[in-house]
């Protein structure tokens, strides 16, 4: 007798032992990035930007990007909400990393979107 | 004729609709904080602050929770590497970062570590 088994995406996620809806808990480099705009109230200038930061997406190095913008939680003095743009990026190490920074479509977006920020802020967190 | 069809983890996980080694792609919200120790060279208050965040984990509203240090990246300008604990936490939403910021666990270990960093910065991001 055939048998149909009905899985979700959920048991598939569990059979793969990977944990539902997170990262898969291996060491990485996160790279968190802020940007400022020039033109902080500009939507196309944050338009922009967040296309350009797209187009780092394709170099292989870069395991994960995500492009955020400031969440709307309560205000609190140790809380920065003063950027208009962030990009964070896993790297599987140090090396990768490096790659990406000399990597043409990194130098190209920088030579690209540089004119619109007017201070970025970099965190690179081994975790 | 009975067939056996071996699946890897990544036919799993394309099979689920998941990026390999990434997070589910859904909007969320990111919780980034870097703390700066009273004693930035004490390896036990360095620990101690980790363990302390680890308990953060039992909050159920915390999809996600990753702690790290500065990554030996190479020096730039734009790298602020003068932190030395970092906590990264995913939230689904607005109201779910709110109950966090209100839990018991969160309260205890606010009152039970604060006194061994001098400074903390935030980043709520929405991605």
């Amino acid at each position: 007798m055939k048998r149909k088994t009905f899985i979700t995406s959920a048991d598939l996620v569990a059979a793969a032992g990977l944990p539902f809806g997170e990262e898969v808990q291996q060491k990485k480099l996160r790279h968190q990035v802020f940007f400022w705009l020039k033109n902080p109230d500009s939507g196309d200038d944050k338009q922009e930007l967040i296309k350009g930061l797209q187009t780092l997406a394709a170099i292989p190095v870069v395991k994960q990007l995500r492009i955020g913008v400031p969440a709307t939680t309560e205000k609190r003095d140790v809380v920065d909400n003063s950027w208009q743009v962030s990009e964070m990026m896993l790297f599987d190490s140090l090396d990768d990393q490096k790659f990406y920074q000399e990597h043409p479509l990194h130098l190209a977006f920088v030579k690209q979107f540089s004119h619109l920020w007017q201070r970025v802020v970099v965190y690179d967190i081994m975790e």
